[in-house]
């Protein structure tokens, strides 16, 4: 269970009835890996190791501190469902992932000037946000060193384009940031650019070292890119619907950045007038009084739009398991497909 | 003489007895790659592209700005030193250090704060410290892509481990900021590490393409690290010696930041008491007051600390051109030799 509780993303605990199963597949996974998994960290201890000391300790407070490991996870977990054995490339990619997600990690905070991370201070309150800058643009540098040690180059394309999809997702966002006019379409752009693209490349590159049939590897890809769309949908329902203890972050950072996300669309768009101006008025024009959070939550509640956005969720979900088809029933595939069920009922 | 101006670093110019010989140097470097040079400014422009608009444009600010071009020109030279021939391989390679130059350029300034760069607004003070954050991530990710494409391991090596040392320089810097224990040898691993490390790749790169023996790249990469020991060493120097208007930079920004360099370096070591408390008060506890960058500017004169930090530069400035010796002579050494000389030159 503690191994549940640090790969969970948020540490909130689904509801007692959906609880045991998914929490039950979740664990499955990380049992099937374990020793990758233990294998993974060593690597990522080791190689944000610098002689200049600031970079381990910074590096250690986000990517050391027993947080989510689930991009590598699938890695792993990807390359175990190919079959690949008698290596450890797939630990080293896992490790990749992490320091490209943790490199991106430390920016967003500064760039969202975010205080709380995974239910602690961010890198950049207790380090500053130059330290968090320059330190997350170590650990991407070194993330190409290791892959470069690994030797592919069609691993170094697939998360080279994912690194720069990445940050164009995070640009793109940045851009429709405080505008209501943004469309759904072009939202799902933003959480495919900054979310899901790196956990389909995480999926595909474990097809990669295998060594399988591209027609499997873009199975995995497309598994974790439904499965990235999903937990990013859950993630901005969790802005609005959970409390900051559970949430591990500060609740209401997405409303108070004016952050265009599912809930605030649909409450937006089905709202009257006199709603529609307050959320012109909260995210366009950022005045906040007390109390908006409050008002932004009752009317995301009114309109269903938590509901509209798990529904939207489950079915990205569903056309995730739906990718794992091609493969034969495994222990592993049946622990991938739990943890697509895992992504949407960890709210419910 | 318009193509010289668009390259040196800050536009300053050598003083009349010293200028035409200098000038002349670079201006022969570029006219040997002329056409070379053009090819990458146009992969430049090509390869930031985005279909997300910021990028592009935040991109241009910076990079197509006309701005320096110093690195890919050793590039282009130093693939033209190895008789590299047949290819554009080296036009491609000098467009991914410009963008790794470019990335760590946008990233500074949202570090320092800048509000100035090449005599122009910065990119940071323009579109904001997120939106450069997050599109010298993109660039960075962009120079990986174009790596992938040229296919060379050991290029990706070359250039990955040179993105890795830089940040560690820049975090070196951060933690040796206002602390004037630091040593000069600390200092000289500062500027190894954010200026020379690129240098010295830049120049290795253009050996590797033409598939020269080690030595020769080795060579190169020796010409490249003592030049940009050189160059960042005089960088410093102009930051206490220069007019706003030559520098194209805040004058005095070291200062302001508690930066520590090589004059306040010599300044504080040969300083008297009183001069050492002025030190610890402004350097240190960054407390200032009106006339400080003056009375700053004072002490360094007064204790010769421009002309050591110079002397320093000319040494490493000999130690470069030293190292293209194993090089048959040729119009190309010649200017590569010039422009060691013209990078300490520049400021006298």
């Amino acid at each position: 269970m503690a191994a549940v509780a640090s790969l969970v993303e948020h540490g909130d605990r689904p509801s007692a009835a959906s609880a045991p199963e998914h929490e039950d597949a979740l664990t499955a996974l990380v049992d099937l890996v374990r020793s990758d998994l233990e294998d993974c960290n060593k690597v990522i201890v080791a190689r944000m190791e610098s002689p200049v000391a600031l970079i381990p300790q910074l590096a250690a407070h986000i990517v050391a501190a027993g947080g989510k490991r689930l991009r590598p996870l699938l890695t792993l977990a990807a390359a175990k469902l190919c079959g690949y054995a008698g290596g450890s490339r797939h630990v080293d990619l896992a490790a990749c992932v992490e320091f490209i997600h943790t490199a991106t990690l430390l920016h967003d905070d500064v760039v969202d000037e975010s205080r709380l991370r995974r239910g602690l201070a961010s890198a950049n309150a207790v380090f500053g946000n130059k330290a968090s800058v320059l330190v997350g643009d170590f650990l991407f540098a070194r993330s190409f060193q290791l892959m470069v040690d690994d030797g592919s180059l069609k691993v170094l394309g697939i998360l080279s384009k994912a690194a720069a999809t990445i940050a164009e997702g995070e640009v793109l966002q940045l851009v429709t940031q405080n505008d209501l006019s943004t469309t759904e379409t072009r939202y799902l752009e933003v959480i495919k650019g900054k979310t899901a693209a790196l956990f389909a490349a995480a999926c595909q590159v474990g097809g990669v070292v295998a060594g399988r049939p591209e027609i499997e590897e873009l199975a995995l890809a497309e598994y974790g890119m439904k499965l990235g769309i999903a937990f990013q949908l859950v993630d901005d329902a969790l802005d609005y619907a959970a409390d900051q203890a559970t949430l591990g972050k500060t609740v209401g950072d997405d409303f108070r950045e004016g952050k265009i996300t599912m809930p605030v669309l649909v409450a937006f768009v089905t709202g009257d007038e006199r709603e529609r101006a307050f959320w012109q008025r909260t995210i366009e024009k950022q005045e906040h009084a007390e109390g908006d959070l409050e008002e932004a939550m009752r009317l995301i509640e009114l309109h269903g739009a938590i509901k509209a956005t798990l529904d939207r969720a489950a079915q990205f979900s569903r056309e995730a398991k739906a990718a794992l088809n091609i493969f034969p029933d495994s222990p592993v595939r049946h622990a991938l497909a739990g943890v697509a069920d895992y992504t949407v009922q960890r709210v419910r």
